[in-house]
């Protein structure tokens, strides 16, 4: 339930009629533009100082080539009437090209962009100066859900080419379609050395993606990880980045990584490709419950992660807070390098279930079915781990997991408080102790009382970390951990008027949700437009006899409004569905009866379009006599789809969800549910999830089936399997009962990852198979 | 034929009178040691300042461990009595640990490094600082011929580790064994970033190794060539550096190549690992003759190559002036990146067979036998050619030769004056110009006439080239090609005197051979060990009876003095050789009769200690009688190997250089000459030279056999070929007879790479077959 409440500080009150909108348009440089026409030749005319300002309103289809040539002293800027005011609506983008231009205070929404960017760095591939940006920035914009609205459609948002360009102060949310969020391209000696500048913003919340290429940052990629990128990452917040495994994954070489905020995101930290990245400074804060959280992953050589601290972080694996993974000897170049000449070091972790996991990804059971360029053997070497602190309330059997053996490390000078717990000491690299936690803030917990006598170890170049993790100078003290002493005041890190612009917040404000009666069929869709989202549509008792789809476009309840069933019978044509669930519908339906007429569908996304996602839950609710119960088409997305306690039968197909076939790593839902339900006489499709292509890096797919029946179902599954899931990572197959299936397997589980089966009753209905290695097309 | 005359230049005396040996050992911060025990207190004992003087004289089997802490201001100093008096011999090492050591004006010779390095910048690997050198510097010294027994056992000259260290002024030369010359190592945070200086050295002679791992310098290796490495390789003079294909192996970031001078050098400098290289400014001289010479050769991204002069360059393919290959798509960290993001500009090319090559190393044909991480298909993209001046004496057929497409590649204002002949001028990026040569010196010749229209492209970045070979300021100017102008002075690259030690010179001094005669057979060791490297031994008419090996160890001529073949009856026990060629023994035997006993060899290497190379040539003289006409053993080398106008007859065995098995690219003999000779009855091994491993970089053995008759040999060859010459990369077998040789084959050609016959008469002997592609074990 997202309600939005958008807010503009007294700061950035200030700070506007101090920057004066009415004062710029009164200068001499400055020049009032109403369309596109009048905004091109403006941009023809600037000069350096030119000050071009968008009038208030909705600017629909525009295409900006912002070329131009200001100096430091007088870039050429564009900004709207009044911040905030200005959209940037339908089929738009922006491009630059030059030097010295600013765009700030824009707002796009509602649309997506007709090229590969919505904001482009570069306006062609001509060998021309003025085609490429050069010392450029976009500051105080926001770009929310403006998606292209099939999923596999691949755009930037923001993608960085040149040198010197900057991102500040943008609030940018909502991507739902293939492609990182923020991309830095360092194709080109144009590129190398840039030196961007990615600051100050608020990542707002990117939903899981369901597949690879939903980072939302990327600085290069393999084929340009010998570059030098000098790309900064600095101050920004990064909430709910769930796009995929990796937040940020840096390909390139000298990134640096610094005060940065992650809160709640399920992803981590990745130097993916590329050597020689500084993460210092940064704040990985979980809520000791979500396991998707992650930290840092580590790949590659000469990375120094320091001054970093990790908060109730309860990832696992690729999603530890520190994650060094086995590379591949003589790797090729889209694959996994050895980790080489590593320090992390004044690094603090509190309350994390597996601090520091090394020889991640390591497959050498794999051998035999991989090919010897996928082996995963090679261990970290020249690895100094330092000076670090953990404090566990619980005390961890291993501090140190091993998924290959961490003999390549040196551990020096780091103390743990494992609440007596024994563990092992790496030859007294870590050491036990009692600690305290001090408490700064909610999510900042120093531990104190660090015995005297430990000092900090003084490796090799390590008079280079000069600074602990708020700033305080590290010359005088041998101070370990990220923080020099507790005596610090909080530093707000959640306060997110620091970060993003000054005139839009996403802060919501609570809602109670309305309740609409609805007692015949006729009102049912007019309601559900009138709802708003987070409301109910509550049904009188009775029989509501359906010809057309209700769409679903908001988050709505729709149920029975007392405890007897109301019935929809719906008698919409062929493929048709009752619920259609587009964009952003993420239906919830609870005790009702819903019928069809043997070939309409009951739920079924769009076939096209579902630039947002959609959801589902259905609880208490008995379903029957339809040619699909749900129909996932190719490119939509669910986060969750949940069934419980309710009963499916006579149906021709079940749950469907199995369009994802271009073997590149996508699926349609990341968590298919089914809990106490009875399946009976569903035909074909009881249940199909799919997610192809091999990637050890794509880690979902979560399906679990529990507590259900499934009966004379099956009958017309053309692999006579009952329950398909290829290819998902996750499953859980427990306490069901499968009696009289006419299939040859109930369920065929893939043992090299994480699929279990336990306690189900199988009657007359095949076998339930382990397969150790499934065959996958290589993606890479 | 090599004689060598050591002068002391006016000059160094100059310099070390005013630097003032007597001076410095009156100084109370200088103490002068006569032993190893001596040297090692003096060593424990020294503040910055000290100097240690070694006395005059051989210090023998000393290992050298010098661990100290100097300062920038005050170093310490270890430095002989007098410059070059002092020499290191034996089985000798020296090695730095700490800051600010300085050694000087040693002589290294008549010895070998008893550990992995004659000189080692680092100690030891303990975790401290003082077994690791930083602002450590070698110069004025020389190490000469301090070979290792075997020639595969590995070392180097100089190992470099840490940071900030300087190999300058020095003069080393005659590495036969396996391992570069000089390596900078940068394994480990402690030695990245290093700006180590290689400066002002004469690298001398480094003779061909006959395979791999025979670079004069080698900046460090693939699994660290991701790492930043800025070492400065600059104002060397390389001086037939022939050890093989790479004179100088970059495989790390940012070296720096400027105004060094490659002469006759069988070899390139090759951007082999790493990126961002930049080579400026040097000099590449052939002989218009040599085709083994080469220029540049390019791998991997972002290297700038500029400002260089390449002149009388007759090497094609691997070692073309510019050789750009073709990398792996996705290649394994081993092997061949593809080539992108290089700019070749402002470079001036005269009389050279075939400037610029791309796609060299192509192996697309291959496909079928090696597997993909092999195959060379990915071309090079985002290169800039701009700026180049080629002038050729005859017009060359292709100015750029395409092995792949050179489709990535974009040419920009370039000057060719080709005689008139056609050429493809890519989109008008080659300009045609008649161009006429100024002689600036013997090697230095350079184009004049350039149209006036003609401007230099500015490219990218291009105002950072901002002098031209010379040092002139290309800041007012929109010249083309290495040199701005040509009114300018002779730079006089190739004085000696420039490079190299203050007091070390290799110049030779010509002087006739000397004649020895002899006339009867206990004379002839004692006039061999009498002679002189060059003269020659002259055997009256008759018939010698020799019972013991006569043992060469220097270059001689043997031979009848008069037109009548003297005669060599040997008797020597079986396996014993006639001519035992030793270390630097390089005969050649010319009209004489030699006979054996049927068991007993013709020729033979050592079978050990072969740390420098043999020769052989044998013209005008009648084998028979011997078990082995030559044998060779492993690890034995010898640059040329010749018979002309010479019959072998009734022999167990012929030529027999086959024992490099070790499939490590090795083999016994650069070039096998076989010219209008004649074989009768040689049962086995009539000719067996092997080379073996996949590496597509040792592209040698040479085999020729011309104008030669065989006739009834073979007969207990057990595989049945006659010609056996597997994995040799040139082979040419022409017009000769073969004639009743009891063989299945009489060769078995390697038709991917150069293996060729023609015109030869085969009767009775089997086929000549050509195998297109040969399976052979990979190496890397």
């Amino acid at each position: 339930m997202i309600k939005r409440f958008i807010y503009v500080l007294t700061l950035s009150f200030l700070i506007c009629s101090c920057q004066g909108d009415s004062d710029t348009q009164s200068d001499s440089n400055s020049s009032l533009v109403t369309n596109i026409t009048e905004l091109t030749n403006a941009i023809k005319e600037a000069k350096p100082g030119t000050t071009i300002v968008l009038k208030n309103g909705v600017w629909k289809d525009i295409q900006v080539e912002f070329r131009g040539k200001g100096t430091k002293e007088s870039p050429i800027t564009i900004k709207p009437e009044t911040v905030g005011k200005v959209t940037i609506e339908g089929e738009s983008d922006l491009k630059f090209g030059g030097e010295f231009l600013i765009v700030e205070g824009l707002h796009f929404k509602n649309g997506f962009s007709p090229s590969n960017a919505v904001i482009d760095f570069k306006i062609s591939n001509k060998d021309a100066a003025d085609e490429i940006a050069n010392n450029c920035k976009v500051t105080n914009c926001v770009i929310e859900d403006f998606n292209k609205p099939k999923r596999d459609n691949s755009d930037l948002w923001v993608n960085f080419w040149g040198r010197h360009n900057e991102l500040s102060n943008c609030y940018i949310a909502g991507k739902t379609n293939r492609g990182p969020t923020v991309r830095v391209n360092i194709s080109g000696i144009e590129s190398i050395n840039n030196y961007h500048q990615i600051v100050n913003n608020h990542f707002g919340p990117r939903p899981v993606k369901g597949g690879p290429s939903g980072e939302t940052i990327q600085l290069g990629d393999s084929y340009t990880s010998m570059s030098p990128s000098h790309t900064m990452v600095a101050n920004n917040l990064f909430e709910e980045c769930n796009g995929e495994v990796e937040i940020i994954s840096s390909k390139t070489n000298f990134n640096e990584f610094k005060n940065n905020v992650f809160y709640k995101s399920e992803g981590s930290l990745v130097t993916r490709h590329g050597n020689y990245v500084t993460i210092d400074g940064n704040y990985f804060i979980g809520d000791g419950v979500n396991e998707n959280y992650g930290g840092i992953r580590i790949i590659n050589t000469g990375h120094w992660v320091v001054n970093n601290y990790f908060y109730g972080l309860k990832g696992k694996s690729f999603r530890s807070p520190l994650a060094v993974m086995n590379g591949i000897p003589k790797s090729p170049l889209n694959r996994y390098n050895q980790v080489t000449d590593v320090v992390v070091a004044y690094n603090t972790y509190v309350n994390c279930s597996s601090p520091w996991q090394f020889g991640v990804g390591t497959n050498i059971a794999q051998a035999d079915v991989l090919p010897k360029s996928e082996i995963r053997s090679a261990r970290a070497i020249r690895t100094t781990v330092a000076n670090n602190i953990i404090y566990n309330e619980k005390g961890l059997e291993s501090i140190v997991v091993e998924n290959d053996k961490a003999d390549g490390v040196m551990f020096k000078n780091n103390i743990v408080d494992n609440q007596g717990v024994k563990f092992n000491d790496f030859n007294g690299g870590i050491t036990e102790a009692s600690l305290t936690l001090k408490k700064v803030s909610d999510n900042i917990m120093l531990p104190t009382g660090i015995p005297s006598n430990v000092e900090a170890y003084n490796g090799f170049d390590f008079n280079t970390i000069e600074n602990d993790l708020f700033g305080t100078s590290r010359k005088d003290t041998k101070s370990i951990g990220a923080v020099i002493g507790v005596d610090v005041s909080n530093p707000n890190i959640l306060d997110k008027s620091k970060y993003g612009t000054t005139w839009f917040s996403n802060e919501v404000e609570a809602k109670d949700p309305i309740t609409h009666t609805v007692t015949k069929a006729e009102d049912l869709q007019t309601k559900i437009n009138e709802a708003t989202t987070g409301d109910i549509i509550a049904l009188a008792e009775g029989i509501y006899a359906v010809n057309k789809s209700l769409v679903i476009t908001k988050t709505l309840t729709i149920q029975s409004s007392g405890n007897a069933k109301a019935q929809l019978v719906f008698s919409g044509e062929a493929n048709m569905p009752l619920f259609s669930l587009e964009s952003k519908g993420k239906l919830t339906v609870n005790n009702l009866v819903l019928k069809g007429n043997a070939s309409n569908y009951a739920f079924a996304s769009l076939k096209e379009n579902m630039s947002n996602h959609f959801g589902l839950t259905v609880s208490n609710t008995e379903i029957s006599d339809f040619g699909y119960v749900l129909k996932a088409y190719k490119e939509s997305f669910a986060e969750r789809i949940t069934f419980e306690n309710t009963s499916i039968a006579n149906c021709e197909n079940g749950i469907e969800l199995s369009e994802e076939t271009n073997d590149k790593g996508d699926y349609n839902t990341e968590y298919l549910t089914i809990n106490t339900c009875n399946f009976n006489n569903v035909k074909a499709n009881v249940i199909d999830y799919y997610r192809g292509g091999y990637d050890e890096s794509t880690i979902g797919g979560n399906l679990l089936i529990t507590n259900s029946t499934f009966t004379n179902c099956g009958a017309k599954e053309k692999n006579k399997t009952l329950l398909n899931h290829t290819g998902i990572v996750n499953v859980n197959i427990t306490k069901n009962t499968f009696k009289n299936n006419k299939v040859q397997f109930v369920s065929i589980l893939w043992g090299a990852k994480n699929n279990v089966a336990s306690e189900n009753k199988i009657t007359n209905s095949g076998q339930l198979k382990t397969e150790e290695n499934l065959k996958m097309k290589l993606m890479y």
